[in-house]
């Protein structure tokens, strides 16, 4: 499944300096580096002459100087030189092929569609700059698709087993109503009087428990939302932009923002080991079934109703690799309820 | 080639205990497990929700819980709860498909037929519990197709150079005749008048020489027999009960079943190595076998008269594979001589 | 792309001793070693019997012994005995595929095609019986395709950026006239008017300066020569006969002939460690081109004026692989001036 004309994390602003980093993105090899301006650059990552990889090229000053032959690019892909040539390089055939690339909310994007003017922006981070706020910045890897990265990054049954005691727990469940939403370019899950989240994570975001405000969202092409709310007090927003590396390998960027009733300081260092280790007992999950999926040779999956989001996401996924992406996101198409006992 | 309906050695007994073991049959990876009364069932090893593997799933009381969303299924691969559900789970498409699965001979047997009553039963090991026997068990594995492993394990030519020394050399031969049958499920090669085989094995066997009856046998889907014997005294009974595990991995589970005039404690502490050296060197040349032909992308055979056994097992395998096996052993439909310098 | 009906250098002649080697030839897996008057055979690496790999026979006299069954065969194939039989082995289907194979220039030659007669002879490495020269050999083998190879070999532009500093930089670059010659078999590019290269490579060859002549040559099916003239008295000729071992794997098989103004000895000692580093900085970079063409599925190359013999070598080697290969060399089919900056 491609996702076209879409934009995707590549790395933090951090990462990418003074040397070529190679990336991959939905399987194509790029190489990203800063020209003009410092402003970011992807192309292809094969010069066009012998196709050796620009990402073990030099960067000299604002151009890219591929390491066989010493033909250099600049960022729109452009051959500025051919060493040993009588005369100027002749463009067309002797170009890089470049994908849109930008910076915000120090990240790097990628658009996925080479040689085209973006369509669309970029998702923006939400509560970012806002005052009171504070965000925790994570990347991680893991071994899995987009949609199962996406599903298991919005899927709540799971939490009990595989993250079990850290926010919730098998036993002492009690029923709640959820309001499923469907719009155009997005889906979201909102529990209606779901207590405060039993273990560690919950004490640090109602210390004196109560009822939350929890909803779960995907956005196309591949932002996954958990938003925790208590009162006025306690907001917990955390934001992950997956990026499809290769079929079975899903980056996310994420962001967790917050403002709690709590120091910003003791909250960081409370919940970035935290979440380091949720992460990792998901991924090593999604490894195991990505590893699965591809010793039976694909998926066949059966679901409930308690797979509020992942059968929504299946669909808005195919919907967007088939390219019909609405341009905003409008109004609530379709709305239902369900219970679970969480 | 996949043999439907027939029974399969998974595992030793003893090697299934409180714990899901994963194995796998034919290509399909299983998962094993003891239900109900301990006795074993085996399933395919993927949840039918969301396809994580089983075998990393808790074994819980008597029922496999899957490690992602803590789904349960019993041996027969019925659903039996699904956490978080207000009712309870509707059957069909939540269930697991199952393997009849069995134990017998202190071994788990898995039938290669999912979701089919057994048409037959398990092979039975010989002679496990007269009195005056002995045996010996070990299960081995060996990266080589069902068809080559079970022909080196029935092929006398090859013992002169593969185990050179051991019981056989390429040094004074003798002409012997050779019966070999053709039944409708199995096959053999008896050899007359053979002398005691030189060397080591041989003199275990019959430490004052003479003449012994040997019978090579093979018999569907996938046991080996060897038998020596040496008028009432010396009997010695090799049956291997193969596993066809992946399309290039094949799994023996060996028993050394004998009565020697000699000290069973003295018999099985020179055997047990003896064994597992003679398996080595088949497993050595076994892989370069099968790395070749891999290689040289199948195989091309050429098969002379002292190929006694080889061609008729793979025209039985064949057989077998398009599902025409007989229900009963029957009388010989075939039977020729054959003469070779042994 | 097979190259059927031509000869390639499978190793140097002390390589083969009293054991078989294996040795690959265009994927195709063979076995190596001396029959009847030390002289080498080639055979296809399985025994025609059961496919057991013949590079792990033992060598009994001037046959090869199959480690598995024991059957033997000479250089041609046949098969000389089945231990066992009881009488001597009817031929055709006993025998394993040969492939023509000669001594030449201390090197072992196999001809592509099996159990054809060869239609032309090896190509002859020049200049090793002259007296005033002394020769270098190396064996080298790098992760890349035929062309690939040879192109790289035989190009000039890369050398001031894989080798930079070694014998040519990017700077101080001056414009040279170069004729470029098409032959029936062959191909070459002669610079005119060519200064001493800079670098240590260079005051080798001519330790007071001077304009040299330097012609870069290929020749089907596989020969790479670059040569360097400096008046009488300096000479120097590397000579890569390569063998396209696998798709993305190929041998070179290197003299470096020399006669220079310098004591023998001291150019070895200079020269072989020269030889040895512009290997492996080539290697590096065929090794990174090779996995870029494989990451992309395919190269997709752009030349210029300066690409002076790579794309000759393209067609060259397309016809061949077709089976047009004239007997001789014959006259100069085409000729034409470029000028590049060196």
């Amino acid at each position: 499944m491609r996702l076209d004309d879409h934009w995707f994390v590549a790395c933090r602003s951090e990462a990418l300096r003074d040397r070529p980093v190679a990336f991959t993105l939905q399987g194509v090899p790029l190489v990203l580096f800063r020209g003009e301006g410092g402003r970011p650059g992807a192309l292809e990552d094969r010069c066009p002459h012998r196709n050796a990889p620009l990402s073990a090229a030099l960067l000299r000053g604002r151009e890219l100087e591929c390491a066989y032959h010493g033909w250099r690019f600049d960022t729109s892909g452009r051959c500025v030189s051919v060493p040993g040539l009588t005369g100027p390089p002749k463009a067309p055939a002797f170009s890089a092929r470049a994908f849109a690339c930008l910076e915000q909310d120090d990240r790097v994007w990628v658009y996925s569609t080479p040689g085209a003017p973006p369509r669309r922006e970029p998702f923006r981070f939400p509560n970012l700059a806002e005052s009171g706020y504070a965000t925790l910045h994570r990347v991680f890897r893991v071994r899995a698709g987009l949609q199962a990265a996406l599903e298991n990054t919005l899927d709540v049954p799971h939490t009990a087993f595989v993250h079990g005691g850290l926010f919730r727990t098998d036993r002492r469940r009690s029923e709640v109503e959820v309001v499923v939403r469907r719009f155009a370019d997005r889906c979201e899950a909102e529990f209606i009087g779901e207590e405060r989240p039993r273990g560690l994570a919950g004490r640090l975001l109602a210390p004196r428990g109560g009822v939350v405000t929890h909803v779960d969202r995907f956005l196309l092409p591949s932002i996954a939302q958990v938003e925790y709310r208590l009162g006025q007090a306690s907001h917990l927003l955390i934001t992950s932009a997956m990026t499809p590396v290769e079929e079975s390998l899903t980056q996310l960027s994420v962001a967790v923002t917050f403002r709690l009733p709590l120091p910003g300081l003791l909250v960081r260092l409370v919940l970035s080991p935290i979440a380091v280790h949720l992460f990792r007992q998901d991924a090593r999950m999604l490894a195991l079934q990505s590893d699965n999926l591809q010793r039976f040779g694909g998926e066949r999956f059966a679901s409930t109703e308690l797979d509020l989001l992942g059968p929504q996401i299946a669909r808005l996924l195919k919907q967007a690799a088939r390219g019909e992406v609405p341009p905003s996101p409008g109004e609530v198409l379709h709305e239902h309820r369900a219970r679970m006992r969480l």
